[in-house]
């Protein structure tokens, strides 16, 4: 950390700061410019400490982070990339897994029919969502348990994995009975007490950014999920912020795909359905996530979209995610890796 | 809600777009233009489908709202405004509120130094954290249930209302034990199992907006908790919202009083602390809150902001905050209220 | 257009608001809904009166916008996408154009290296900036005219075509003698003089989007220069926009390519460089443009980076940059098209 | 400057980067931490290169500033807060100076009832565009040189001082022997060329921001203005920012304020009208903006709002605008000022 302090700062009040930074344990040296004196805060785990607190002493003028305010989710932590290994499937390797299914479990028809066509087009993982955060009280709540037997009953019939959200800390034990993956959504990215919840639950998670979430706070997430002493056991998956841009619901700043693969050992995946908002735009965002390095993707169809309770003018229909399998396939080989 | 049909889109596909809006019991009237066909739907409650139910059907172009999708916060649903009444505090009347204390719960000293300052200058409610969400799981993450006991100390003391922050729904029965108000902070505004919670608990609660929410979002988080029957028991709370500028720790823009105050019933107040995230551009902040024609203000203080456990620099000094109250009070003059 | 009329607003108000949209030439439907009143305002042109100029009449609530603002830009006014041809190059075709050099012309030297590496990878067009628009006033300014000559000079070595940045009006002539494609920056993308001079140069015109500027807005700007009468010859490039995410100069949101494919005619490149702002991530971008199905890339090449100018940082050297176009090449090819 | 180091960078590397800052003049300085080595670039001019130039280098993780990179509108360079001075009228002073008027000038009798009003409540300055820059090619454009005339017969009849826009580099001369200040506007706040002529016409300047400039973007442009010896006559208007809240047409930042009167000596003033795209919002957007600190307002006024060939919805009609005086006038003496 860099304390810079104001023009003019005198002896004393540059001692104070530095006792201050030393009472943390911290060392420190100091700078003496031209015009003014700068003081470097040294030591492994100043990222722990906010810039606040430094901030807010006599003199200083601004504080800068050096060291990253995450830690456990650093690659500077551990350097080697990180596979989680979920049965006979692992994702952070050279194969790249698609995980796809309904917004909402809505009935076992609806489900069974997602299930073989993920299947069929070599999809590892089934997404459905049975518990639904919805912006408005009056939107459809998801089937809660219910939704989760179809999902067990999918993942009998054909082999997929299942990944689904938990909305709650309550809900994780019920949700890990059934699931193989925890989700946590982008509105409950900071939802503290869920990722404790969702850590300690013995399951892989799948943590999605928050819409307006910096990358470093996200990072700062995943390590709540692994200070639980998970096992590494994090999957992180891009799905897009806002922006001032209204063309579209949210939008996926493609570039986040190498910026997290530099700073953290995690795998990454991209959700192209929900920075679309719009079936006619998620095989392009699709490709390009592929294109860009990312480790899977997570993808909402639906056998007849326009009859949806939930996210329908974002989901693909069946063939137009036939069709899509078939040329990420073709662009996974391009960059050689394999679907 | 407004159906524009794509250019050329044929009798067959508009009739079946008109029949899945029927489904929903709405209205249709059909405007026939020269090159593309719209489809206005009608009825009270449109507000509560979702657009991308429409999106989603061939042949439609774009789907635009006019209804509001938040309905029980809106001022269409209640035209007058709402004053929230605690013991002898009422809140969105004439006189404006002024709530204040130290980020988080440290210790008695403390809290109660806070408390006699926000009393003599005529605060009404003590504000501080007993349960603190952090964004490092490394942070401090506050003193729980005694930090509630503090606080119930303080009101004894002082005969201030007390408003302290929930984070988790299943802490809201504890919360309301001992609090006036509860609050629910921007990283939960959309925490949708601790709204319900929340609007259950029979506590006024104080909302703050998500850092990246919509206003439209943040009416929509209101109607969960005015879902529960809480008796319109709901403050708005504008605490800022993250955009490019990086000087600063969020911004406020300072316009979501006056929208708010059209579009919902609800009273209003501003948070200067958390936008500024740096003491010296507090009061400016605080007063322009105030002169925007904001019911109240929620404020950071600390005896020795150098020396707090959290949000050190964004706290007021006690003598930086009677200045404040002394110009604040000129202010609400000059407009005709009161604090 | 729609404007929708406030809750209660009477016959007469109504009337004039009607009688307003009229004097514009428009047609005018009524729908009469339970609640409140709704004017569809009918016209094939409506997209060039602002909707502020009924915003501001008494009893409107709200008005939105049907038709889009910009006209010749549209696919709506040209529905077959356009190819502009430059000599033997074709952009907009199946084939993928290649553009790329140095942000800045600095030297012969550097130039011819740059332009015999692009030409050797199958490039076929050289970038180099002659004239720089920089933050701060202290920067480097570029070599100006010397600056084109060099670029001429490039173009006989290698029969590379040359494209190059105004900056005001008055260039446009000296630049429009050495170029074979003007550039207009993000910068600049507002700055309707210099588009109005681009327009009537007798170039083509390769027009960067602002970096916080809507989709639509960008057309508009397309549309001064396709009002100049220059037979459609427009590329539009995406460079990225400003968002909240501070650990890259901008962020590349990679739906635009099928969001602009789908509402305008034009073809449509890329820029992976000024986003990342970092040579690590430029050929991820690079690749997930391609794959997102962009006609083309710009992009920022340098015999030695660490001695450029400017832009140093997110220039790729050219071994980094002879790897990324054999990548590309194989994207291109899994997507059906070719480098 | 600040330069961090990868994690084992070794020595021969360290020494190459010290070398390269060397060459620009400056000194270095050395930590070497337990993980990693931190360069400190010192010199009182860093501020002018970019941290691009060493980003690029071998062995580099990342580079902070630390020295602002504006200069000549810096408080380090100027600590007395500048007034400019235009004839009777001092901005900048304790005294607040309101300037007000149509956006664009459209009739002699249009402006100068405009005139009359604002002199009459008080104000200082009349507001006016002449050259008009508008998103669409289609829109209207400005009366040009007969508006520039109007202006100038408007301040013979009232003894207003007179501020217009600029649009380009080549329109300076002839603003500048009607108008008293010149305007250079969001969209041209990076537009140097224009930059410079108006710096050098010998008029102070009125300088907007962009609408999506960071803070220290705008006071480099400043710069640009300043290095033309100017004398320091440059006047900042804040007139908000782009966010994704699509209630209103831009967000007004409150503190940029507080922000731009800490690090910058020049006056800045606030425009309430652009951010609130609405009249609804103007007087509280306004009453904030002087609580905040600002030296003055840009405001927009219409006789008849309805009938604005641009911006209707968001000026003031006249019995808005004085009743809005009044309120301001208070506020003034409220927090110590005058209007």
């Amino acid at each position: 950390m860099i304390i810079e302090m104001q023009k003019g700062a005198d002896e004393p009040t540059i001692q104070r700061v530095v006792e201050r930074v030393k009472e943390f344990g911290f060392d420190v040296q100091l700078n003496v410019g031209e015009e003014e004196v700068v003081i470097a805060v040294l030591g492994s785990n100043t990222g722990i400490v906010d810039t606040q607190v430094f901030e807010a002493l006599p003199g200083v003028e601004r504080v800068f982070r050096i060291m990253e305010p995450f830690k456990l989710a650093s690659r500077k932590f551990k350097p080697t990339s990180t596979i989680v290994k979920i049965e006979n499937v692992e994702i952070g390797e050279n194969k790249i897994v698609i995980m796809a299914g309904p917004c909402a479990v809505e009935s076992e028809a609806q489900l069974l029919s997602c299930a073989r066509i993920v299947q069929k087009n070599g999809g590892k993982i089934l997404r459905g969502g049975a518990f639904k955060p919805r912006t408005s009280p009056f939107g459809f709540q998801g089937l809660e348990e219910k939704g989760l037997k179809l999902l067990a009953k999918a993942r009998e019939e054909t082999g997929l994995l299942i990944v689904t959200e938990a909305v709650a800390a309550e809900d994780v034990g019920l949700i890990s009975k059934y699931a193989d993956i925890i989700q946590v959504g982008a509105r409950n990215m900071q939802n503290y007490r869920l990722l404790k919840a969702a850590g300690k639950s013995g399951r892989p998670v799948l943590l999605k950014n928050g819409f307006a979430s910096k990358i470093e706070e996200w990072l700062c997430a995943a390590d709540y999920l692994l200070n639980e002493n998970n096992g590494h056991s994090v999957i992180l998956c891009a799905r897009g912020i806002r922006t001032f841009e209204d063309r579209t619901r949210f939008s996926f700043p493609v570039e986040v795909i190498p910026v997290v693969k530099r700073f953290s050992h995690l795998p990454i995946i991209g959700d192209p359905s929900h920075p679309s908002g719009d079936f006619r735009y998620v095989p392009a965002v699709a490709r390009a996530i592929i294109a860009a390095g990312a480790d899977g993707l997570l993808m909402e169809i639906h056998p007849d979209p326009k009859k949806a309770l939930s996210d329908g003018a974002q989901s693909l229909t069946f063939s137009d995610f036939s069709r899509l399998m078939r040329e990420l396939k073709d662009i996974a080989k391009a960059i050689g890796r394999e679907i």
